[in-house]
């Protein structure tokens, strides 16, 4: 009846101890993850463009970005934060309200830490609680929000961001409960920005307007008190059907958070089996790709729908076709950043076992599997059935693969030994003395990390 | 079928030879008044609560806020010219959709011009496209979207901003589409926050979003090209039921500003005939409040389920009080933001009236009349019939009752003198080489005008 103060005394009263070990584990692979995509996503266009625009409107320049040379105030440092680590597409996915929850709740705890001293348990802390708020709040709403056309990751993160930073700053339950509301009525993003740098705007704005919420509640900026579940508040307003039961139900049991995935590809999910399975092949039989006369895939039939395009020029291009997710797994072996990139669509090698890959739609084939046959110059045919798609529930991505899968991506932007830094840092993060130290250590030239501070 | 495209191309292409000059003046009516409520709200706790909470977040403060004496970055600043110019509920209403365009659009606007050297004409034509904007998109939405419990002056007022704010610095045509786009994915705002600071918080983000809209677009940041009518657009997502062709119909011909009306009295629009009424009888007989012994009025039945609170302490409650209105009126012939403070809620005198008023819901008497019989102790009966109640379309507030107003509230902050000055260079704001004159012009001890600007 009351789920937003329902909502905002359990944030508020939670402690440390209440979380359970996997939780808090879970929560460092989620921390490991997002911030990988940050760095990862830096560098782009989307980020260079928010900065040039906004930067100029920055207050005191108290924060880091992560993965830039700028400085920014906390409440812009969350925007771009939200904005790289969601703008490749290769962030985690919470599958019951299919949310990217890590991106805005972590992009404004990494801003508020880089310009404020956070010890690492109060961070992680924090982000399980403003992931937990934002997961519960999309499960109240989903599918129906989904469904019209909200692009979830934006509309809960707000809340997420609002219960994080209010976690951090201490707010009691009223201004908590204000700061879900104001969150809530900040909520928005379509998934009309689909395709344009819009996209990620939306965790970023999240992100960005969360953390404004909170400061907000805190100085005493009233909001309706019933933001989530009042008869003109954010569940009534934006689904045509609700659950508001999914907010109470075994709360501070029962955690999303566990069951949050990570891509090991960086583009549409329904691609993820055929690179897999490429990638299995490539592993297993190390195939010269000039001998390379033909590839069969029969997949599920929505991926025909969604990723059918075969002559490409753009990387971009290249995350919608699952041809090209045959081939770089084939040829490289790999389905990272870089072989989604302009280069490697164009890369020559990839290029010839992209023309020659066909696909067929099977309903037999479910969204996580695949039938590959690689048929090779000498007539053998080596072939996979990929069953569960790497990174899915059923086959979550080890932490190692994790660990990879940040290398991966920080390489691009770092020197090795950060890189290398910065992976034992995520997984002692609990034990830091001051995470600000971890946004320090992803600006490219910046001093090698202060190891002392690791208590 | 692109109305983002067709709304888009009026605005970039549009010149001030192309707007009416009845349009013109509308929107000097609507500027006086909104600007008057700006500075009339700009002491409100509101304000200075978003102040205390954001302002060190501030960037460089080349932007005046109306009627403050802080300054802000111009983002900043256009929150808090949104938030006082509606925290009274005493700025205009668009009858067409029931949204208050005039504080999102001229709130970016002001604090534009005030870091800006803006010229008049160009000024008066951003707000009225910008009006335009809004208000069109607001017509596309209007009724489902506000009934299902949107909060349209913020929804819409976030494109009229960008729209307005993109005019002014230059944005072309494709600049303008993500703009507007820009504007949709961040659009948002509850009526679940009536009766609280978050209602006057609407305005004041959707100015201050716009804006950021507008700045994006201009550096390159993309979004969806149909942001307003796209399958998972502003339109779908935010109302069961639309009509697109609102956009597109009779655009640079008919323009919503020509049916804007003014509010004469700060509470709730069911109230207003009961004021106007009870204020006729004042001017008319000047009875001695202390010679009344009843007030019998007979109203809408609607009345009576909104504004039924009769045992009140507080100016707010007095909103929402039809016998407060009917004694305002009788004892002081105003109905102006001091008749509803705390002081004029517990003044024995309008306490005394207003305990012996009484008031029958009549299904004959629409919203806009009332029936008014006062009592008096020698036995005499005072009557009073209002068929259309002052303010609404059919009997529009008169330029001079306009003046009046912005008086009433601006003499709460400034010197007469200041005052004066305002009044006149609103009616010239077209003449005016900077109209940043009128924000500093509103902020307490700044010095005075300064006449020679003026062209």
């Amino acid at each position: 009846m009351n789920e937003t103060k329902t909502l905002a005394s359990y944030i508020v009263s939670n402690r440390w101890e209440d979380i359970p070990a996997d939780v808090r584990h879970e929560a460092k692979r989620s921390i490991i993850n997002v911030f990988g995509c940050a760095i990862g996503g830096s560098a782009h266009q989307a980020v260079t463009t928010a900065i040039r625009a906004l930067g100029p409107f920055s207050g005191e320049r108290t924060a880091g970005v992560i993965g830039r040379v700028e400085r920014l105030d906390p409440l812009h440092a969350s925007l771009m934060n939200g904005i790289s680590s969601h703008v490749e597409d290769y962030d985690d996915t919470t599958p019951k309200n299919y949310s990217h929850t890590s991106s805005p709740v972590s992009s404004a705890l990494f801003a508020y830490a880089s310009a404020n001293r956070v010890r690492g348990r109060d961070f992680v802390e924090a982000f399980i609680l403003g992931f937990e708020a934002a997961s519960r709040v999309g499960n109240v709403v989903y599918p129906a929000h989904y469904d019209v056309g909200w692009h979830i990751t934006g509309t809960i993160g707000v809340f997420g961001a609002a219960a994080a930073i209010g976690k951090l700053i201490g707010l009691n339950e009223q201004q908590m409960i204000w700061a879900l509301g104001l969150a809530g009525t900040q909520s928005a993003g379509l998934r009309e920005m689909f395709g344009s740098m819009g996209k990620a705007f939306h965790p970023g704005r999240s992100a960005q307007n969360g953390y404004a919420a909170a400061l907000l509640a805190q100085a005493g900026f009233t909001s309706g008190e019933r933001g989530i579940e009042g008869p003109r508040g954010f569940a009534h307003v934006t689904a045509a059907t609700r659950d508001l039961s999914k907010i109470g139900t075994r709360l501070g049991v029962d955690f999303d958070l566990r069951e949050n995935t990570y891509k090991p590809f960086p583009c549409g999910i329904v691609n993820h089996p055929t690179i897999d399975g490429a990638i299995q092949i490539h592993d297993a039989d190390r195939p010269d790709p000039a001998s390379i006369v033909a590839v069969r895939l029969r997949v599920a039939p929505l991926v025909l729908d969604l990723c059918n395009q075969q002559n490409i020029t753009k990387g971009l291009q290249g995350k919608f076709s699952v041809y090209h997710g045959a081939a770089v797994g084939l040829v490289r072996g790999k389905g990272g950043l870089r072989e989604y990139t302009d280069e490697a669509v164009n890369d020559p090698a990839i290029k010839r076992v992209r023309e020659l890959t066909t696909a067929t739609g099977d309903p037999s084939i479910t969204e996580d599997q695949v039938k590959i046959e690689v048929e090779l110059r000498d007539g053998r045919r080596l072939t996979k059935f990929v069953e569960q798609s790497l990174g899915n529930i059923h086959r979550p991505l080890t932490d190692r693969q994790l660990d990879e899968k940040f290398r991966d991506q920080a390489v691009m932007v770092l020197p090795a030994d950060a890189v290398e830094s910065l992976i034992q840092l995520c997984w002692n993060i609990d034990e830091l003395d001051d995470v600000g130290q971890l946004v320090r250590t992803s600006v490219p030239g910046a001093a090698p990390v202060e190891r002392e501070t690791v208590s």
